[in-house]
């Protein structure tokens, strides 16, 4: 289709638009070459310009691709019986489907190596090659080893991985508070950004072995085992630990829970470089989802569990007050009933119900992310695409060619969404999606919009009423990242100078 | 110089720019035309457009003019022995020559008369024709009549005023409790903006009185007669008011307390629509200026008075992280020594240091604002872009024609700065600045930056270093105002319906 | 009975109690002389002993006569139709029926007077000879006048009134902020408690407006004029006005509302002098108490109204851990039903269910209040003693005289409960009770238990089982109150010296 | 002396005394009799009663014996180059001489050993004759086996101990969040108390790692290596633990942190059953004690370690507004300098100022405990008596034996102190202390007053003027406890019910 690009003025032109980004919404025409943003110009101006392609927005929005940095790609199963139904080849392609452009997966360190260098290459083996969309990757600890602490520096510098997951749950990766503080110490150095999945395992632990001590194995005792309490107090230890290190930057992955919620909030209102993440699960699922009759309850079973519906108001208003800086998918998907492996289905004669500690933690939302929370109306678009798309492109050292619609600078990735007089009243069904998962925890919800098309570095990946998916596997680029540049969240850092232990 | 500006392409391009907006840093070049910004481009793509003019940023910050929504001009003195020293012509000269461009100031009713529209009518006279900038009026209420509460959809409907001004201080002024539900409630219905100075005034009053029975009576004793705790408790109160009314939104101005900042960051952090503005005396000042000897700390005599250092960090924070939502002058200027009205100098024979209860409350700053603040390293430009020029912008609803940088949408309102390599070491004095005022209260401060050149709807009336003050006190346009849009301020109200006294 | 007692080693025997202090639960006997408690002695150990009269508890708590420092008698009304129905014969003979051996009523002063003296001088002509039990006075302003102010010392200490009562709330009484300080400053020189009724009078008076604009004046609106709000409002604002005066020591009276109680414990977390009162009411009714059909409602009709279930909870826990230094009646009864003066019944053809504006604000309670709490089981017993009889004394300066059972020291007031085997289910109704109201507001409510026998220095004034109530109203003694000793309140007071306003 | 007691009506009386408990302070004589509070009468009523020996107090307080739940005696060093410098006899006989009664020391579990009776029986030899006050047991849990788990009834119904003590920190005994709960669950269901050592040992083992290896190891650095956030966060996760098994009451130990007491309030204020603890190291010692040169600061190393001049004064505000329950001492002492073992003189050639890493934590002070305190003149006296005496007795089923001045109830233990008149100022030195440890950290310091005599059960075991300690270290006698009874916490934990993980 661009085959011939060289020879227009721009390779492509969205016109009569209305474009969002983080800070504005206005209408205006975008003109597009060599996969950047070009021009920005009166909207209409370009409706007649020299390009290989133009859109006619028709008046509607027009927003940056989205940014989904929390994504769990081909990782082997942490526990349970299951492992990860997506490949980067059927995750990515779910992920331009539903507008997002950039994901940034995880590449895993399992507890027996010591090396976090040989984690990344693997992980770059899986993904090369069987990407729709760009991708960068965050390093994930196991094993927070002398080797592993040493390579930071070199991850950053070379690698362009310029942030990493710890966790204070799974027994096969809970870290330890004096573990964690290497990580920070030498994440503080090397100016990485750390993400913590804050709940606290040990009681996790117990609480679920009095709950198979009683029989409650249902999926919905997943909910008791993982109350709220467990993630405010981790929460807290978490901001303790990063404070500890001369107030250290950290980010909450998947907050659920009102009470961790304000914890983080009296943080930043000290001005503690404390950042957060939510999920849609968080927005759209409560715990009456799990409660599901027989074992239907499963396919909404993660970590933390969705909460009760004062949880879900609490943490909307934590996105417009500001409090959550990004809220990503965390997809991570399973099937609900594999034959061969009986992944998600834990159902055996003793366990009819099937038994929650068999069931993998995680599902699948890399593709509903962007419409589900661009449809709900309650958030003001600018602050939508902040938290989606603007926002995690800062926060991962993506940002200024991702998250946004700079001239020259920028690439040019782009959703647009239907027109009013257009929209589809979408229902979504697993039907409709594109991961390899064979259920969505939002079957039978409303839409009230979804992304048009998709464009990736100036090319029509997806087109909704055309082909659909027009993108391919080889397509996605591996994304260096540079440091965080959130806020002043380094230079900060740069002026308190090293962590003094003798300060304390 | 634009005479001929009908035959180029643009009127005028900005290029080699390093683009700041309250989103977004970038380089690129600016093209404008017809006063509008009309091309967004790649840095130093357009070095040789056909322009009128075009102006090499050499690297420099390119930024949205400034929007100033607290400035007092031409008012009657409330107490006191003075009179406003600025004109509306000497205080949007002043304007201009630091980098703003529209201004908001008051159109005060006289507590003597019922109307507002009268208020109105009676300012217009004073700024049309004499305004260097663009311009736009608060209403500030004096009386809240009958007659004045039915004019309120009026002002909002017909007249562009959409936000109005009241005080829980000063005899002259202050409303009970009662009164300011009236106000609320007929704002909540109007879509008014509801600004509030938050002084207990009863409180003051009766310190002051204290004071002065013990004959302390110099300068530094108007920080003794309005302690933070007058400001802490006042913000409260209006919040509780705000909240009764159903949570109608209200904007805190001038914030300059701790405890007040924490009570408005709690409303925050519970959803609530409470708005708050700080200016650079809580953040450049100290309860230190006000003690200097004789009666030289009546040049830093504002309400509320500069606290301690502890405080000035606390509303830097403040800013960092959002709990301001605009950054404002409150230009209020009298001069220090005036041989005929003794306007500042209340000294007498019996007050030698003069007698802080008749010294005229209030200082200039409205062309110091921006150059203090962008010098100051502490918050990143992003957000002093937002603060200082977008979010008054939403705030006051002149978005998106002012505060922005939108092709086709915003007026031409750029301030450039000087590229480092050409930063001048400018040391603040009064002798440098515009207003007609015969001080500044932050004489001898370095400043790193300072504009360059002021450009308003693509003119630029500001050439520091080729004849300073360029443009004419008839360009400046009086600017009407839709209703705020900052967040989803009045979707949100629209949404929870009208006030239910029989729901309480 | 006693008249030989001179004959006798002891008057009165208290044998097989178990004895309950605000410090203490232990089974000991008691023997009484002179109107004094003489000696405690191992239990049953003077059962045997020389006494005019031994009453043998039979293992029933024993407790220290009741302390109530919270009654209206004989007061002129507000506003609205209705007077005060009981007088101080007959409040104070339902005081002693239900265990109340001492209560400080208030010396009203009329706004039109601006003598204190005067209003003390008339209060003390209607108790004299009138009482039943043992009373104070505080002294309550209506007229904070100069006059007023400086005879607060001779009232401190001359005539044993050591604490003042002012309002933020109802016209006739309402003291703006100004006057609250000059009242606080004068009661912090005097060592005088300043008791504070808070609600913001202003707004509930524009509630009240809005609610009658509406036609909305059934009792139950009663509720929407005052909402918890203004009680949190006024309570902060009180606060402050006590912290601005150096933490002058301030007693927030008849608490209902969670919040107020929060921003209390707040106050006594940072060890402010603040103090607290509640009262059954809050404890016990809830606002569904007020929506009773028709007029019903008006029978719970008091100022603050009751609040609803989780508030109630919320007073219970303020009881338990501190926040709450007394409960008091706030005894202040009008007649629901008058022939001549139609008090209560402000029905007409206009409103045939009342007009709640109309209706006096205020329920009886002194006969009560003990035989409520006490059965509720809710409060440890020390802890009952502590905020009903021996709080109150220290508070108001009447300990160790009252509210103790010191050897030699404490007269002899007592109450003797029913054992366990001999418990009555009392049920509550208004036949039973000894004011002269013609209604109470827990009508039909069971409670466990009861006094079975009062004792007022050493005389048996009431024998529920034998003649109901025995004393006569000439035995009731004015008490001349001391300084307020409860906590370091006045040493505090004492090391912070003088009010220093060129500190602020 | 009391050889002939049995032919006078009582054994003891003190007369003239003004006598103090946790409620009330009034003057009153004390009749004493077979070891027990027999009479209280008007003071000097008893200046010539029929008794073997009468002492006039000449005026001055009297108070009921201290006791002092928090004392370490000849335990096992956990780490460091030291062991316990107190014997049972030479601790019981420093804490008569300081006016303290009854003391409850630890009955240490070995980490090898499982079962928690035997450490009791191993405890009970080392104490049986060699008391000279009366002293019960905490068991202190190294190893939470199921056998340790299931013993916890027998010693509550059986042994008479009913607290239990577990650590957060320390290699040796720090118990992980799964293990704690497993003990919080036991002690729920057994009525146990739980006393909680909340620092986090991981994070102080870091800590301690980084400083060594900067060679940062000087008595100071102990302060470096445990900062307040340890101890906040470690309070803030044993309240989350509390909470989560249904609210079950725990005690926080030697509480020295505004953070922590800050939050230990926040539980009080929401009713939850959380008690706290704090000692005069925190009242009295500050950070700069450990500063002193060379090793000396190694007087003042002690768990958590003394903070700075603010959180002393937090702490003392804590004391008085019943954030505290109890104040003990923690006496837990290690001689400063011994020959033979090097004790706390871990001087080597290579560290000449010492190794904090190796100076046994703990320092001695059951002596200097009440002396301190009451001479403070910083605490209400009552308040004084109730947080060293009569609070721990309630708090660990003591009371009524202990802690009170019933008649026929408790045990005569008493202080009498010097009235003003004959008050000795004392500097305190190690000299006149009875404990076989070779300094105080209080060396030096002035106090008003100390005990002139310790009465046990009737017995005048300390004359200060007339041969100092007179008792026998067989006199003291082990006290089994029943359960708490501070406030209502058994009595809501009935209420609540048993723990119900379902329901999480």
């Amino acid at each position: 289709m661009n085959t011939e690009a060289v020879s227009h003025e721009f390779d492509l032109v969205i016109t009569n638009g209305v474009c969002v980004t983080a800070g504005d919404v206005a209408p205006y025409d975008i003109a597009i070459k060599d996969g950047k943003i070009h021009l920005l110009a009166p909207s209409g101006s370009l409706s007649g310009a020299d390009a290989a392609r133009i859109i006619d927005a028709e008046g509607a929005y027009v927003t940056p691709g989205g940014v989904d940095c929390h994504v769990h790609l081909e990782e082997p199963a942490l526990f349970g019986r299951g492992s990860s139904s997506d490949t980067y080849e059927t995750g990515t392609r779910s992920a331009i489907a539903g507008g997002c452009t950039t994901i940034v997966a995880f590449a895993p360190q399992n507890k027996a190596e010591p090396s976090l260098l040989k984690a990344l290459a693997d992980t770059h083996i899986k993904a090369r090659g069987n990407s729709y969309c760009d991708y960068g990757f965050h390093i994930m600890v196991g094993n927070p080893s002398e080797q592993a602490l040493s390579e930071m520096k070199m991850l950053v510098e070379n690698e362009g991985v310029t942030s990493i997951k710890i966790y204070m749950t799974y027994t096969a990766l809970q870290l330890r508070d004096d573990q964690i503080l290497s990580v920070l110490l030498k994440a503080r150095q090397t100016r990485m950004l750390t993400m913590i999945h804050a709940e606290n395992g040990d009681v996790l632990n117990w609480l679920t072995d009095q709950l198979e001590s009683q029989n409650l194995v249902a999926p919905e005792f997943h909910s008791s085992s993982r109350p709220p309490i467990l993630e405010t107090e981790a929460t807290n230890r978490a901001i303790a630990l990063s404070s500890l290190i001369s107030n250290t930057p950290i980010l909450l992955v998947h907050v659920s829970d009102p009470g961790a919620t304000l914890r983080i909030r009296q943080a930043q209102t000290n001005g503690q470089p404390i950042f957060a993440e939510t999920c849609p699960q968080y927005l759209f699922l409560t715990r009456d989802d799990l409660n599901a009759p027989g074992f239907e309850g499963a396919k909404c079973v993660c970590s933390p569990p969705p909460r009760d519906k004062a949880s879900q108001d609490a943490i909307w208003t934590g996105l417009s007050n500001g409090t959550f800086a990004v809220l990503s998918s965390d997809h991570c998907p399973f099937n609900y009933d594999d034959a061969e492996q009986g992944k998600k289905t834990c159902i055996t004669a003793e366990h009819p119900a099937g038994r929650f500690r068999e069931i993998p933690n995680g599902i699948p939302g890399v593709e509903t992310r962007l419409p589900l929370v661009f449809s709900s109306g309650r958030l003001p678009l600018t602050k939508f695409v902040e938290v989606s798309s603007t926002g995690p492109a800062k926060l991962y050292g993506l940002y200024p060619r991702k998250g946004a619609l700079l001239p020259g600078v920028s690439d040019a990735d782009l959703v647009v969404w239907y027109p009013e007089a257009r929209r589809p009243d979408t229902i979504v069904s697993n039907a409709m999606l594109h991961h390899a998962t064979d259920y969505t925890p939002y079957e039978g919800r409303k839409v009230a919009n979804w992304p048009r098309y998709t464009v990736l570095r100036g090319k029509v990946v997806w087109d909704r009423d055309n082909g659909g998916v027009l993108g391919q596997k080889s397509f996605g680029q591996f994304v260096k990242r540079g440091p965080s540049s959130l806020g002043r969240v380094w230079e900060t850092v740069d002026e308190q100078g090293e962590f003094d232990v003798a300060g304390l």
